[in-house]
């Protein structure tokens, strides 16, 4: 049963720009894509509130482009699959979610990510739009501790873009929005483990090889390194081991509560997700760390990879709040 | 790169014990499992209000069990991986769901699951509890028009469930309940394609067999035959043929407007989704059908099969009503 590169597309080549017309047309009015670049904008952007710009390349789906609404993101700029967005897509994108309060930019920790929003910025201020950015650094696979700046942004990018949507609609300054999103990145920790590769929709070829047999725990969501190869194990195993690496990173400790993501990174069942969701709470009560809000699904995946990422958020009652309002987008909503 | 059978499981005979446990620690608190049974219950469901029973085979998540929630399913029974309940767990899950109004049964018409919920309906009324039943029935490649009670049960359960929750949060009788959700399973239209299978979790068994450049469309959810097995060709193309087939058969007509679901089967990129959804709005344009709302994601499954499938429901101010209703499930939330 061959997957890789069995994919219902038309023109490989085309695979982003008809993807976004199709994700407008599902927002069914609610989002605008700009004429000549891939971006995306809410029609109903509210006058007068700090905007949020996320983006990133495409291939992740839902993230980042369909997150772009109510109480989530007010635009998001496109590359294509896995490559970051061009400073002039941003630069458009920021200029069209501007709404006179500046705007906070929001992607993972990528280095093209970091030059080409950097770039955005810049142009940005040209035009006197005052511009912070939020790198999204929640893998702990990625880098040590004390080398935060240089850890990748996973499924962390889900919980932050709630928070900072949120917060956008309630606070009055790009200052405030920018305080509580940075907090929120500081306090959230993910891990990914991968079980089967998925393929690069132009090619079809795989991200990258594993065995039949073997699973990489900590790999990242184009193929990076993780931390270790070994054999297919237990649910209950990986499990132990994640949980191993994401605790002490911070650390979580006994009395503290947290939002809990289990996110598919592609063709992981949710059967799967709901068995390690089990041991994750068998984990956390022994610890004394109280789950505040759980999310379980498909939000930041790498095609039809196979595996799945824990991530957890210390909360205090700023992020409670924030991470409480209803949202509404295509890839995420919540009453 | 196999995936079949490459599951993050542990012990391959409990996956529906563990993960009703995962399911319900999900749920932080809004969900009770009954002690004996693989049933749930909302743990803060109203009282006098008509219950929506709601259920069928494991190994479709977040169909059925995560559809249970506010505005939703009131409780699910839950058989093994692709197997109906029992009569004795469907019992006991309309016992601990019965608000003293009468219980809807509401599931995908399949013959193990109509004899064992007919048996509970049944066990129910002998303790004085009213039931009705709708068996979704909305796989236009099951059996031809005049033989609707003969078609399968497929993404349309989501929508219908949907009605249903919002039906009876608002009607105060079963037969008004029973009334909409009819309606709305008349007016239902979906079909499916195959691309590739999925796996038995107990087993790593491939649920059927595609060759590496086939596709099957019209595919069940389990592998029954569908109506055309072919090379793997567009994605403009396979939407053609799909709709060729749905359109007609309400027939769907100038001037009517639609809810439009776009499902992944499993293991299919939201990337696809969007493409396909693309073509099916610019054949809906064509045809003068007007999309009401749009729904795009991962909600009745095969395991990783993968492949997708587009639902189309005729709605009239009731439904659009109901369907609007905000809603609240790990596996399904609006605002």
């Amino acid at each position: 049963m061959a997957r890789a590169g069995k994919k219902i597309l038309n023109d490989p080549r085309k695979v982003v720009h008809e993807m976004l017309e199709g994700l407008v047309l599902a927002n069914d009015g609610k989002i605008t894509k700009l004429s000549h670049h891939d971006a995306i904008v809410r029609s109903d952007l509210p006058q007068s509130k700090v905007a949020i710009l996320i983006g990133g390349g495409s291939g992740h789906e839902p993230l980042f482009h369909g997150f772009v609404g109510r109480n989530m993101g007010d635009g998001a700029a496109c590359g294509g699959v896995f490559a970051a967005p061009s400073p002039d897509t941003i630069y458009e994108a920021g200029k069209a979610v501007h709404r006179g309060r500046g705007i906070l930019f929001l992607y993972g920790n990528y280095a093209g990510d970091a030059m080409n929003f950097d770039m955005g910025a810049e142009l940005l201020n040209e035009d006197g739009i005052e511009v912070r950015t939020v790198r999204v650094s929640d893998d702990v696979a990625a880098a040590p501790p004390e080398r935060m700046h240089d850890r990748r942004g996973i499924a962390g990018d889900l919980l932050l873009i709630k928070i900072a949507g949120g917060a956008a609609s309630e606070l009055d300054t790009l200052e405030d929005v920018e305080r509580v999103v940075k907090k929120a990145n500081a306090q959230t920790r993910s891990m990914g483990v991968a079980v089967a590769a998925g393929s690069i929709p132009e090619t079809g070829k795989l991200t990258f090889e594993l065995a039949e047999d073997e699973i990489e725990i900590g790999m990242g969501a184009h193929g990076e390194a993780g931390i270790s190869r070994q054999k297919l194990t237990s649910a209950d195993d990986i499990t132990d081991q994640m949980l191993g690496r994401i605790l002490p990173d911070l650390p979580f400790a006994s009395g503290d509560e947290v939002a809990l993501l289990i996110n598919n990174l592609g063709s992981t069942t949710m059967m799967e997700m709901l068995i390690v969701n089990r041991r994750v709470r068998q984990i956390l009560d022994e610890r004394g760390i109280k789950v505040y809000r759980t999310d379980v699904g498909t939000w930041v995946t790498t095609q039809e990879m196979a595996g799945l990422s824990i991530t957890l958020m210390k909360l205090d009652s700023e992020l409670k709040y924030y991470l409480d309002l209803p949202a509404e987008s295509l890839g995420y909503s919540r009453t």
